[in-house]
């Protein structure tokens, strides 16, 4: 079992206050801790790999990389939908080189091994089934794969996750009118940070910051329902709901619609208020944020203890058509530049924990509560026997 | 209590002698030994910071890198100096991004608290003081300041070290004539080396290599009266005059003066005789070197085990103007060759120590005697109970 | 004594059978493993370092890295040949930067020591032999060194390995009408691999990949013959013919002769076939393969646990002139072209290996034996008591 030393809250001589606090300072720099985090959380949670739509058909794949490990997410003939570690089982090559595309069978290119979208071992040069090998014993190391109306996540470990239903059927509620799953992928971007991903979990669910530093969000976000919002989170899945201004439909540029309306929306003759459903999952964070007229969907990716990639996807109705009902431009400029300020946000944090003098500080009981809820699970998943 | 294995000296054959020596191979490698370092003499030596001229009134400030640590130095409206860590008590944000400037308030960019040049903490935006926090608690963490006749030097660690004045009273006392209080920047040149700082350490204070390698500076400097002064130093302040050739008043390409003559020599009808006064302070290198015309500032910045970089600042008459009075070029020739020389010196003997089969070599009883008394100060350093 | 957890064979439900597999993850990861491997293996084996053409006459040298070790081999005056280490004994600085070249004496630029090439030390400036040092007692560190046929090998550790002639005189008897003491080197190029060494030593020695990679080499390779040669190789000397398709007297772009015949060949009016003699050490592989009109050494020179390097020499007959007997592109056109190919392959089964969900994978009984072979000799010389 792994302690988390102190630290998780410092007592203020103001009217005798307790803060909940930020993590110590190893916590955000050792290698052996992040070895730790991967077998623990980044592989034992859920997260949000793709949508249904980007993989359609049979054989139709999209890889991703989570934790430093490569997976591929494939549909097979029956229209499974299957995610494998991308690692041949003769010597471990790397053989899926393509970010997403289509095949009827994966060969690695070293020395010819087959395997279809079911993972099986199809085929290896030399060695007919049941002579040396028996194939059934040397397919592709699977993933656990859930699907939440249209939204796909994995888990790595051996053991699968609860199921997601429960509580995404709780907390995404208010989404269902948008039909989730007929959306379409318009744009997907993605961020290499040299910040510990914790300095990201800890960044993005406060906008404790927003107001000095975001001020395309603030345009359309109502900061103050946000701090309601938040306040009084707890566990790993979060209600995520993003308040938006009075008159402001959708998260842009001036609060008006960027693409067309989506689900049950697209009925109404007139919309009169928009729509910041969706949710959260902490401490490996996905947040799906959805509006409208469209669904963004954000994810870290932590690639070692000093880097992460921040990953962001806009989808549109999938009726919608790019150029024609929507400009890509607009549709992602206010988080696209939000993005970036996070980013550098980040990583001013990360040289400013690295130092040897820096204390866990105290996080605010109203404005940074999400941030606490989410450092009390990381806290429990690393301290629960494995 | 950390132990160096052997290697303090060796015997030789000849004669029966013994021989000080260069440290382990492990002590130029391990991350592991470097964080001991910073924590037993990189945070507990006094290193030069600046000059008092160089942040003449109330929120002038700079901030320098010392052990990886981004130390700000700010003088406050009473006209004191302090100096702080660059970490913000909330989130640890490095708040402050200039290498100098003036302010009245830091405040940090993340969340917006912010912070007096004296270090209190000011204001916490939805946070009133006493209500969830009492500022009072939640100021800058300090570093320790003094001053020597207008040189700044500052020491990390929770205890100051033992005052600076009477060592340098003592070895520093041939510099008083220049008047050091009144001189100002004119020249500050940094280098990355890709080498352990003690290497550095171990080139800086030897002109054994000087003949085969520095012909610029063997034009001005005595070099045998160098060997015969450096012999028999010992202790963490060393005396480090730097006898001239006759007929050489200064450090400079010819010998001649570079800039406007210094304090009481200023008011001399014809100087005759040059100056090299100063002093080192070891192992964690400070050198200030003080001639009738200029004073120069060496300090060594350890960044990890392998990367050092390697500061140079010359001064000068704070009445001397660039351009009329000196020639920055014609000022700094020396020594910047010297510097570049002393690079590729420090990277070559990187490598070799890097070898499985280096072995701790023989110093120069009478050469390298300096060397010796550096590494022995560190010894007994890193032997202490923290 | 280190121990290698499992994985050194699998057993498959088919048929009961065992097989022999590739090793766990951490082995191609860990710095400790390969600063294991440097002194257990590395360090102990003979590795090929010149051909004695490369430093004909007194004085001359050539320097290499091995290990991560520089290494000077130098011809002295009475023609005998030695290696040392470049690393002075009095600082370590590594005194030697040129690749190659001819000198009467090795003086450190650092503080002028020197050596002769026989690596005594000859002279220290202010310290005359015998005075404050004995001479002898500070010569450079020597490697061993062993030649074979006009082939140089080095080994770095303390004692050296067993004689290599009983081996070589086996397993090379058919190089030997090539005379390879009369042979030039034509063109050396190298290869920085990001990929532990060993994927490299996995790599090389079978064929089972090349049907699918390497058509320049197979079109002149019979690879069935190959696999037969292969199979039932043991220990760290393993017979390494290249067997040519019927038609192709040498490795070219199309079987037909790139340079003049070497030794006795020359002799002949008419060559009829071709010669694919030489041999192997594993697992620090030195690989040479003497054709009937040039000889290639592929040499692997591990940089650390995550980089190699891949050097690849051609040799020529040495009365060849080259653009008038041979043409360079000609010459080295496959073995460059496959070269290139291999460093894509090992890249790609590092990032596999690199997986916390790799297992180490079933090797083919004849197809990929000589792996299996030099895994077993890894072992062997991992498991050692040191």
């Amino acid at each position: 079992m792994i302690e988390i030393e102190g630290a998780r809250a410092v007592t203020g001589a103001a009217q005798g206050t307790t803060h909940a606090t930020t993590l110590p300072r190893t916590y955000y720099l050792s290698p052996a801790t992040f070895e730790s985090e991967a077998e623990r959380i980044l592989f034992r949670q859920w997260t949000f790999v793709a949508h249904d739509s980007q993989l359609p058909g049979p054989g139709d794949f999209v890889v991703d990389e989570i934790a430093g490990e490569s997976i591929i997410v494939v549909r097979d003939g029956s229209g499974d939908v299957h995610a494998f570690f991308n690692v041949c089982r003769h010597r471990g090559f790397r053989f899926c080189e393509q970010p997403q595309g289509h095949t009827t069978r994966f060969t690695c290119p070293y020395h010819r091994w087959s395997y279809g979208p079911d993972g099986r071992l199809r085929n290896v040069p030399g060695s007919p089934d049941g002579e040396l090998l028996d194939y059934s014993e040397w397919g592709l190391v699977p993933a656990h794969v859930e699907r939440w109306h249209g939204f796909l996540f994995v888990a790595l470990a051996e053991a699968a996750p609860a199921p997601l239903s429960p509580a995404l059927d709780l907390l995404g509620a208010d989404m269902l009118p948008a039909r989730p799953e007929r959306i379409a992928l318009a744009f997907r971007e993605s961020y290499e940070v040299r910040a510990n991903w914790k300095i990201l979990l800890e960044n993005y669910p406060e906008c404790y910051h927003c107001p000095g530093q975001h001020p395309e969000l603030c345009s359309s976000m109502a900061l103050d329902a946000m701090y309601a919002t938040t306040e009084g989170w707890e566990g790993a899945y979060l209600g995520g709901s993003t308040p938006l201004k009075p008159g402001h439909l959708t998260i842009s540029r001036d609060g008006g619609l960027v693409s067309t309306p989506l689900g049950d929306f697209a009925d109404l003759d007139v919309l009169t208020s928009g729509l910041g459903g969706g949710f959260m999952i902490v401490p490996f964070l996905t947040r799906i944020i959805c509006h409208v007229d469209h669904v963004i969907v954000h994810v870290v990716r932590p690639i070692d203890a000093g880097r992460t990639r921040w990953v962001t996807h806009w989808y549109v109705n999938d009726r919608a058509v790019a150029g024609v009902d929507y400009d890509v431009d607009e549709l992602t400029h206010v988080w696209r530049t939000t993005n970036r300020q996070d980013v550098a946000l980040c990583e001013g944090a990360q040289l400013g924990v690295a130092s040897r003098r820096y204390l866990p500080g105290p996080l605010h009981p109203q404005r940074e509560s999400a941030v606490a809820a989410a450092l009390d699970v990381y806290r429990e998943l690393m301290d629960a026997t494995p």
